[in-house]
């Protein structure tokens, strides 16, 4: 009863959320409301409906089908609405010309064939990957306005004047539609996809300093802090840039139709900003598999992670600030800064790498330790408090099970069931994110650096790949000839 | 002018592979091509105009517009339409009943504050994500019905009839549909989703290995491939995994629509295919990290990994097997062998950490060797010879430059903008590919372990994700009610 009462609370939040989210959405509901009522008068009006007729409806239908979210995407509909049905008019035209000699049964089977042949022909075309890209609505249309006015041209003899009329509805209706997205509060596609690519690059900058420090903090905190924040800032930094693939296009496709960007005398290159993105993908592999040691079973003891803070987090730090640099240098519309990105960069590599070489004995295996006695003793003092300190690691999300487990396989089944029947309510979020095993690997002793020579290879990895990002971006910058760079205007 | 003369060729090779590559889409053309001929029937043969009329032309609309590629669309659209039309309906009787007394006036403005009303409030609702998901060309369809229907009633008094008249062709027009992709040579969505997890798990079994052994072969071997096969096999193993999340999820919508698998008295759970589909693809990061072990610029040398060679190859070959029985078992509909599953890899983990501990030298230092004169003679001598071996690391796409980039920065800068340039025609695909960095990370001497570290630690990582895997499959099977596993149905 309590839940029935809250449910209409509920739903009103939600309808609140949704607009408080995105303003844009409120104004393009009611500018869709708009649009219609304009089209609308058309048979409401007395002197209107006189001239225009019945076909009316062709404009209502056209409005509620072209009108989309963005200036691009209406565009893009509209041009491949009226192009189809354009195609779709010859192609009846020509057909009629052929046939008007013919009998009425002839006539019939005639245009049976006819409207079996397009149909499958077009049907055939909507399944080649470019075509279905870029004009798959186009051949709907096509195929809907050939059949209507193919069908209804056997009855009606005057299919010239038909056709004529409905274009003419149509024209009007596409006209409303480009009215309203290109001058009223228009939104676009290209700024759209401009804006999730800076979002996406500070994103990342945001999930990379989150998961370095995240790594080298005390495990205590880590816990603590689980319980109040749902939502983890690493996972959310990247979780935009993974799943980018089919957004992007679209919203690509989309600019590429848009004529704002091309008052300035060159086409803004939104394929580059494609190209960029599927780079910054594939960083989020990178990333995804850096935030997977955090997570995983085999975790380097504290001691020996303590001794690479210093430099592990200053690389992920200059790899953050290059970054936010080049969201920046989007954002503004400008060129990357040249010197900035890669020297400081380039230092705390080689800082981390002097951390590393002056540390020769961590990267043995933890149980040759001891037959090494000739290894100098600070060294072996380091790596025998790092034994010590060899909690159960990364105990996420079941702290106990884990304990337990390493003793015999039937437990360890009985409790890989227990466990996946908890784990089914998971959402997917949740199922992409904890990588607890249930083969007991913390059983294994592999070397104690191993896991954080991962880690700092991941790292480094992560520079090299930096670079892939920051040549893309300069690329970016080259084609759609931003502003140049001016030391004085950088304030990191 | 040969370019010209070979286009009909390419032309007609095209259209023949669309159609070899999946023969389906043949025969989706012809049945799309059938159904509109038998829906133009009602046009063109006389007794059937002379009962249904003009309004034929809304079975034709129905059909282009709802009939798609797998059975679940389809059902989802026609369903979708057919309530559309139906609130729509109710939507306009209920507003003609309300109007039915007032002037011709106050009509005309009732109607059209009733057009603005609805039409923003339905647009706002495509917003909503849960009902954009489900519900979006339902929505689409009501505010098109309820335009036209609303306005036509200002003019036509018999509203009732007219819609009762409309809905009668689109129920004839979804009927069509439905026998056509129901019954003639259906496509499932189910079917095809199935088909996709087992092929991604395949996909992903086949990467592993070639990832693997393409690690431990020697580099000139590795060259003479690369000119051959155009098609990476890993990338093309882990590509479709990736990006699969759109798709997964069309599809388990869709699928959860057909009636097939229910007709065995329990639904076949798709979301647990997408669940499993997320699993993947983050299994697949992964894997995308390890193959950029493969092309990154810090190797670790080939004496090195030749140390662990079989261990590493064996440990692949047991996550690719098991990936194997997994895709068999659901492929042939059967419970997950319990045993085969995890303890070979448990062994071959244990093995590699062996291998691992039996060279602790490997970890140390390159810098730092030669202080270790206590270490034995035979380690420091795999030493020395990897150090000797050490050639220039994976040049992938540009041994040349490499080399020489060394040297200085601005000669660095230079070839970077060079290669800028000509890496710009590079498609999307290319560009994923190669991780060549122009820091030039080279110089940094990290240990030489360190690089196979990340590979050996990413290598274990997977082995953990893997049970992540085993366990969605698992319930999959549990929720799917697959038959019971046999121990001798099994040839591996």
């Amino acid at each position: 009863v309590e839940k029935v009462r809250r449910w209409p609370g509920m739903v009103t939040q939600k309808i609140w959320k949704v607009g408080r989210d995105d303003p844009r959405r409120v104004i393009h509901a009611l500018k869709v409301g708009f649009s219609l009522t304009l089209v609308s008068l058309l048979y409401l009006l007395e002197p209107l409906f006189d001239g225009i007729g019945d076909n009316a409806i062709w404009a209502v239908m056209t409005v509620v089908v072209v009108l989309e979210f963005t200036a691009g995407a209406t565009l893009c509909k509209g041009l491949n609405r009226g192009l189809g049905t354009l195609c779709a008019g010859s192609l009846v035209f020509l057909l009629e010309f052929v046939a008007d000699k013919s009998g009425r049964t002839s006539r019939a089977i005639f245009i049976g064939v006819a409207v079996f042949l397009t149909g499958s022909a077009a049907t055939y075309m909507r399944f080649f990957p470019h075509i279905k890209k870029n004009y798959d609505y186009g051949i709907v249309i096509f195929l809907l306005t050939f059949n209507l006015i193919a069908v209804s041209s056997f009855r009606v003899h005057n299919v010239l004047k038909v056709a004529h009329e409905r274009f003419y509805t149509i024209a009007i209706g596409c006209g409303v539609c480009l009215l309203m997205s290109l001058l009223v509060f228009p939104n676009w596609s290209g700024l759209e996809l401009h804006n999730s690519t800076v979002s996406k690059l500070e994103g990342l900058a945001e999930s990379i300093e989150a998961c370095v420090n995240k790594y080298f903090k005390d495990s205590e905190i880590i816990e603590d802090e689980k319980s109040s924040d749902d939502e983890d800032p690493i996972y959310r930094g990247y979780k935009s840039v993974l799943d980018s693939k089919t957004m992007d296009e679209t919203l690509a496709l989309h600019a590429s139709w848009e004529p704002r960007h091309s008052l300035y005398c060159y086409k803004t290159p939104w394929k580059q900003y494609v190209r960029l993105g599927a780079v910054l993908r594939h960083f989020g592999y990178t990333l995804v598999a850096l935030h997977g040691c955090l997570q995983s079973e085999i975790q380097a003891p504290r001691s020996v992670r303590d001794l690479f803070k210093a430099p592990c987090t200053r690389v992920a730090r200059e790899i953050s600030k290059t970054f936010k640099e080049l969201a920046d240098s989007i954002r503004n519309k400008r060129l990357v800064a040249p010197i900035l990105v890669s020297d400081p960069l380039h230092e705390a590599l080689q800082d981390l790498n002097n951390a590393i070489k002056s540390q020769p004995r961590l990267f043995l295996s933890s149980k040759n330790h001891h037959h090494n006695h000739h290894a100098s003793q600070m060294l072996a003092l380091t790596a025998a408090t790092a034994n010590a300190h060899q909690k159960p690691p990364n105990t996420n999300s079941s702290p106990v099970s884990l304990a337990t487990v390493k003793t015999d396989n039937s437990a360890l089944l009985e409790w890989k069931r227990k466990r996946a029947a908890d784990q089914y309510k998971d959402s997917e979020r949740k199922v992409l994110r904890p990588t607890l095993s249930k083969l007991d690997i913390t059983s294994l002793e592999f070397s104690e650096a191993l896991p954080f020579a991962a880690f700092a290879s991941l790292l480094v990895e992560m520079a090299a790949r930096l670079d892939m990002v920051t040549e893309q971006v300069e690329e970016l910058g080259r084609l759609s000839r931003f502003k140049e760079y001016k030391a004085d205007e950088v304030e990191i």
